[in-house]
């Protein structure tokens, strides 16, 4: 049977080479991811997502096996930028528990930089829509949520559930911040440590400040390793996209993570124009030089560049 | 007298206006980076890099006080790309100490994306180029080096110290592997606390495995706080600019450097066509309305937007 057929049926192992197609750039692969893109759209879509060592992959999978106690199918999209060459992604998956990765109604991805010659993000997106098409309920994509590039791939998605853990260190404040307004949901984690209620309370008082539009997100006490709160943040996360129906938001934020979507495929397209073996390419090389010897300017360089990149 | 006469002639308050206009992305000011970009290339730039808690800052400064008793001109800009509204660079730039600060001979600029309308990458390339002008013999650029928009900063500079700190947690060290690669001394901070030495070991062996083509990076340990090692650390990083003069490498980075530099500036260029109130962006709001909408795909939405581009 054709790969996307055996998607629509819910193949798993079609999934998978689906998805490896995309990360080597197979244009045979992207051909069907748009074929079948018309069929996703189903699934709600989850970043999860938070400072290193706030206990992400642990509270997904808790996450995720809430909802198989509730009959639905999960995907699970756990993304590591920063891992360029470490394997880590690979081990990642082995150290996922055994008994999520041997369910029939669980796909688990992990997706670093390493062999993605596609970009991640475009893999990452690709990802989504194919687990939405092989009828995933719940998609969860999981990132460490540090830099713009993570933020943009979590930043993709239906419902953000940013993770805290207490007793952090000012650096790790700092990112919170920063990447804070894109949170949903808030999951206070280890909720057992000392602190957590400090950490709530400062939460709530920052997103009383007021970083969301309308909706003020909830903050919600979690320990995933004693599994506490789970079903609750579960219910909130469903509460979230409830919201998003009701007040029809769902289409306009979905057309702004398409809009995403589409500006990484073209920024895609246009780096491999110049970093190429092409003509802009080679001008490039000699504007940079130049730059180096100080005979031109970046500026006076990147307007050789735009010129070419347009003939 | 004309700004760049003024930053020619080491005046600080010149500066600090010509890359505060840069930020804002005044036209005028970019003319006069232009303009001065030929008497650039004198300084040697140190990008300092490191987990979240790794004691950058405490680091930059101790190296700085270290030149400024060998009677160097020092610029320090810190760059915090994961604050695009919480104004942590201007507490930043008031916790840092106050000798510093107001010795004549250092410049300090913090930088973030808060209110910075020409984009941070070209505002920190631009800032660097402005001390060099000014007549910093060295400038350290300082960020947290965890994502890829971080990396992309700290890439463009002449050496760069990678910062490691005993005993954190295992996201940690997948972010240590993801850019260990950009690393040309390595810094064991916090050299004070337990696993210290495990950790100088642990750097070594898997420096030994061949992250560099050449020069194996050396690992020094270093207590920022107690002030111990700085001087051997900032000797080090000499030694590396002067391995790179001695062996002809330092034009190929830089070379390499300013490819990354207008790279980026031709990304924004082609973002503000994108996202601008121009015909592509407009294209670009419906084929993302459309592509919400299961009507067309982002491959063929990117097709569009690349076409709206080249005409």
């Amino acid at each position: 049977m054709d790969l996307d057929k055996r998607i629509l049926n819910g193949d798993k192992r079609a999934c998978a080479r689906l998805i490896t197609m995309v990360e080597n750039n197979e244009k045979e692969g992207i051909d069907i991811v748009k074929k079948i893109y018309k069929h996703s759209g189903n699934a709600h879509v989850i970043g999860i997502t938070g400072p290193p060592g706030g206990g992400k992959s642990t509270l997904t999978d808790k996450l995720a096996k809430e909802l198989r106690k509730r009959g639905k199918k999960v995907g699970i999209i756990a993304v590591d930028p920063t891992s360029p060459f470490s394997g880590g992604s690979i081990l990642g998956d082995r150290i996922r528990m055994q008994d999520l990765a041997t369910d029939p109604g669980v796909f688990i991805r992990s997706m670093g930089t390493r062999g993605n010659l596609g970009g991640l993000s475009k893999s990452t997106q690709s990802a989504i829509k194919i687990l939405d098409v092989y009828g995933a309920d719940y998609i969860f994509v999981e990132t460490v949520g540090v830099g713009q590039s993570e933020v943009d791939i979590v930043k993709t998605v239906d419902t953000v559930v940013m993770i805290m853990v207490p007793g952090l260190g000012d650096d790790i404040q700092a990112i919170k911040a920063g990447v804070m307004e894109i949170g949903d949901v808030f999951a206070v984690n280890k909720s057992d440590l000392d602190g957590a209620d400090k950490t709530a309370l400062e939460l709530e008082m920052m997103l009383d400040m007021g970083f969301k539009e309308d909706k003020k997100p909830k903050v919600l006490k979690v320990s995933s390793s004693k599994n506490e709160g789970v079903s609750t943040l579960l219910d909130e996360v469903i509460s979230h996209m409830d919201y998003m129906i009701d007040t029809d938001k769902l289409q306009k934020r979905r057309e702004e993570n398409a809009k995403v979507e589409i500006l990484n495929l073209v920024e895609e397209e246009i780096m491999q124009m110049v970093l190429g073996k092409t003509k802009t390419g080679q001008l490039l090389d000699e504007v940079s030089k130049k730059t180096a010897l100080r005979k031109t300017n970046p500026y006076d360089g990147k307007d050789i560049i735009v010129k070419s990149i347009k003939e």
